[in-house]
């Protein structure tokens, strides 16, 4: 194990957090609030910390092989989760640790589940800390998927994505930093895109940016108490559904837009049946409410579109509190908690192809009970897709249910309410935000015991790094050399 | 399609279940009871309608191939089911037609959930016709599950038998037939011991012969509203234990322990896990009563113990009302709802050698992550397991989990408390027979909504049937030609 590397990783990585703190400084003097202090004190520990791992490792063999890849990829979020709720505690924001630390990794996870029981009394500068650690953790996770992990073999996702080399043995090529470095681009200009209709659209510039940057990151921490719901506009409303639609979407096809392959994108499977899925789910809740509630035709299509879309891509923003409609459209939201957005997009949960390529091979089962000599292969665009590939997406849903079913006994610790625990459990898994019954959208997280949250922290480290890679250091075989 | 063999075959079996009305008929003769001219008229309908199917059909083909091998499967579940429901609706037992078929499909499925308010007040005819039905359904599971099944391919569970042959091209063979007729005789030969041993323990023999009929079948019907719990004989429930654990053991092993070859029976890997389980759940439940409620030790540890063998083996007995004890003990006997039984046993549920093939293979894909060019394969009792097994076992728990939680959703239309309607959901397709919240052990399934109840009644026969043998005959190419 080279341990040199994991620590200069690290020492780089934290220089990075230290920087985003800066950003958030000049936030906290140009609104000239009582943060800035604690911007100043946790930006220069970040700094100095990031500086000395890189100098003391400044000769270091400079070989990642996999092992010390799944370390650094675990570290990263755990070491910025401690060092990113310095400015929380020292602000006085949210002054005790554990809630600081379940806030920031919330935040770096992407989830937005929230300890705060009055957002809009707390300072610019935290607030929009709050936002850029989201963001940051979009960007980590994109690069993760797309660029990184595919190199380590993991996921056997790599076969699909046509813009990233296959795998290499165990060094991250030239090519890497070049497709990493075109996603960050993209990334930045959506951001910049929705923030400038959101700003168009009536809100102010500083709500504006911290929201795009929670929608790219399909983040989901709002500005204000009552989430996108403060704002009545159906513009706004839409503009967001737009841009977290982006966001749950392979960043790869993205490009490809861009380039102005529209024809190869849309032809996609994972993305057709991306759009298929929010479609019917919409039509289904659209058609719930107009009969259950008899509100107007557009308020409540453009309610379920949004719900739906929110929680699908896993971002978590809420218009409404889906908890008060009927509990059957309420349990197909729940439903919603497993699906997860794209892969290669910055979503989380189960994920669109997964769930496709999960139903494919049980569709073919059912064919070869009738044609059992039949060579019936599960094909994906139009390739057929080794069966190796199937194993580990199948060994990955084994586990997501098995730490959910598990999850969610041991959280009854905590929460005797079998509702409001399944709920917590599904919500952090998949890193969306809300819950069900006592964590749900007009609820927060604040009254969940001390160890209840550190286990939800650990539940959304070990849903957003997919499962494999948080379990796999775990294994007694790991540390056999 | 062999239309003709599939007619035969339901002649023939009606024929038989004609036989066991008469067995009822000649307990409500002994008792002299109202039920008596029901059971004439239903035996005479039975045996009737089966003769001339057998008549009509004496110079068929009797080629049975692999697709009339699904529909005889399925059919016969649910001709059987209207057929049993005779003697409810004619005696006036159970008036209404879809009360009178959830509790007849709920006994020949072994499931054991019942509509009935008032058992005890029933004649001894027709407590005696629900205890057997169970009798007749366990039968049907082990010659289905071990001698039949394997021919046609389903399961990819033949491998793992010992003492029946390979896959054979699409004809019955007498060695088969020599193998079902072993399996009978073990199960008649467990019945009468238990029946022996429970009527030594103070029960009179008619409930002795009820109680060892729906054991045996991990069915769960009793005789007395209180179910198991009606007698505080500690010896008693004991014998139910043990009873209950051998019919969730796969009877060939049974048959090896018969034959004094027990070391190959313990030895045996699935029933290894199977002992590990029981015990494993029983302490975790029994120092949490322990704990929660400071009962006696021996009450408490026989308590844990008769619900988690209940539970686990999908037959449904209480001794006490699980929803009474701490949410945590609760949430974990819900969790035993998805084990089941041993393959080859009367239990349902999605059964512990797939839970352990599904748990190898998530372990071994981990491993694979770290040595990605090692070849692993998983391994079953020594030997390695095909990777279309593992495909096979796989796609079992997609469709399993899949029916769940669509069932769930659906459900949750009639019952909208989310805990009651995945408690409804999880017994039926379980075949266990109480749930959770409305419909827990000191519940029952009366107060569900007509299309409710025939809901459950299918999700009944599709877990009984381990779903493919029913799902496939859904599916639009088995009947293309």
């Amino acid at each position: 194990m080279n341990f040199k590397i994991i620590l200069r990783a690290l020492g780089f990585l934290l220089f990075v957090e230290g920087i985003a703190m800066i950003l958030a400084l000049i936030i906290s003097l140009v609104y000239n609030e009582y943060d800035q202090y604690a911007f100043m004190i946790s930006a220069g520990i970040n700094i100095l910390l990031g500086l000395i791992f890189v100098f003391l490792t400044s000769h270091s063999n400079r070989d990642i092989g996999r092992k010390e890849g799944y370390i650094i990829v675990s570290l990263v979020w755990i070491v910025f989760s401690f060092s990113g709720s310095l400015p929380y505690i020292i602000s006085g924001a949210i002054p005790n640790f554990t809630n600081a630390f379940f806030e920031t990794i919330s935040g770096f996870t992407t989830t937005g589940s929230s300890v705060l029981l009055d957002i809009e009394s707390l300072p610019h500068g935290i607030l929009f800390w709050r936002s850029i650690t989201q963001w940051l953790g979009g960007m980590g996770i994109i690069v993760l998927s797309l660029a990184v992990l595919p190199v380590f073999g993991i996921g056997g996702m790599q076969l699909f994505m046509a813009e990233v080399p296959g795998p290499t043995p165990d060094k991250i090529s030239p090519r890497i930093r070049q497709t990493a470095k075109t996603l960050w681009f993209i990334y930045l200009g959506f951001t910049l895109t929705e923030t400038l209709l959101l700003w168009l659209g009536g809100l102010n510039l500083f709500d504006a940016v911290c929201h795009s940057f929670t929608t790219m990151a399909t983040g989901g921490f709002s500005t204000k108490q009552d989430s996108i719901g403060h704002w009545s506009s159906p513009f706004v409303q839409y503009v967001i559904i737009v841009f977290m639609f982006f966001a749950g979407t392979n960043f790869t096809l993205s490009y490809l837009a861009i380039k102005g392959k529209f024809k190869r994108m849309f032809k996609d499977e994972e993305y057709r049946y991306y759009r298929l899925f929010v479609l019917l789910f919409t039509l289904v809740i659209f058609t719930g409410l107009v009969i259950s509630s008899g509100s107007g035709i557009e308020k409540a299509f453009r309610e379920s579109l949004f719900q739906v879309v929110s929680i699908m891509t896993t971002t978590g923003y809420v218009t409404t509190d889906y908890l008060s409609w009927p509990p059957f459209l309420t349990i197909i939201i729940f439903a919603l908690f497993f699906f997860g957005g794209s892969a290669g997009s910055t979503g989380g949960s189960i994920k669109i192809m997964r769930i496709v390529l999960l139903l494919k091979n049980s569709y073919y089962e059912l064919r070869r009970m009738v044609h059992p000599h039949a060579v019936i292969p599960v094909s994906f665009n139009k390739h057929s897709v080794d069966s190796k590939i199937i194993t580990n997406v199948l060994a990955f849903f084994i586990f997501y249910f098995l730490v959910f079913a598990a999850g969610v006994i041991i959280f009854t610790i905590f929460e005797p309410d079998l509702k409001s625990s399944m709920g917590a459990v599904a919500t952090a898994l998949g890193n969306i935000g809300p819950g069900l019954g006592n964590v749900g959208p007009a609820e927060n997280f604040y009254h969940i015991e001390p160890f209840g949250k550190w286990f939800l922290s650990f539940l959304m480290l070990l849903g957003r790094l997919e499962l494999f890679t948080v379990l796999v250091i775990f294994s007694p075989f790991f540390w056999k050399e």
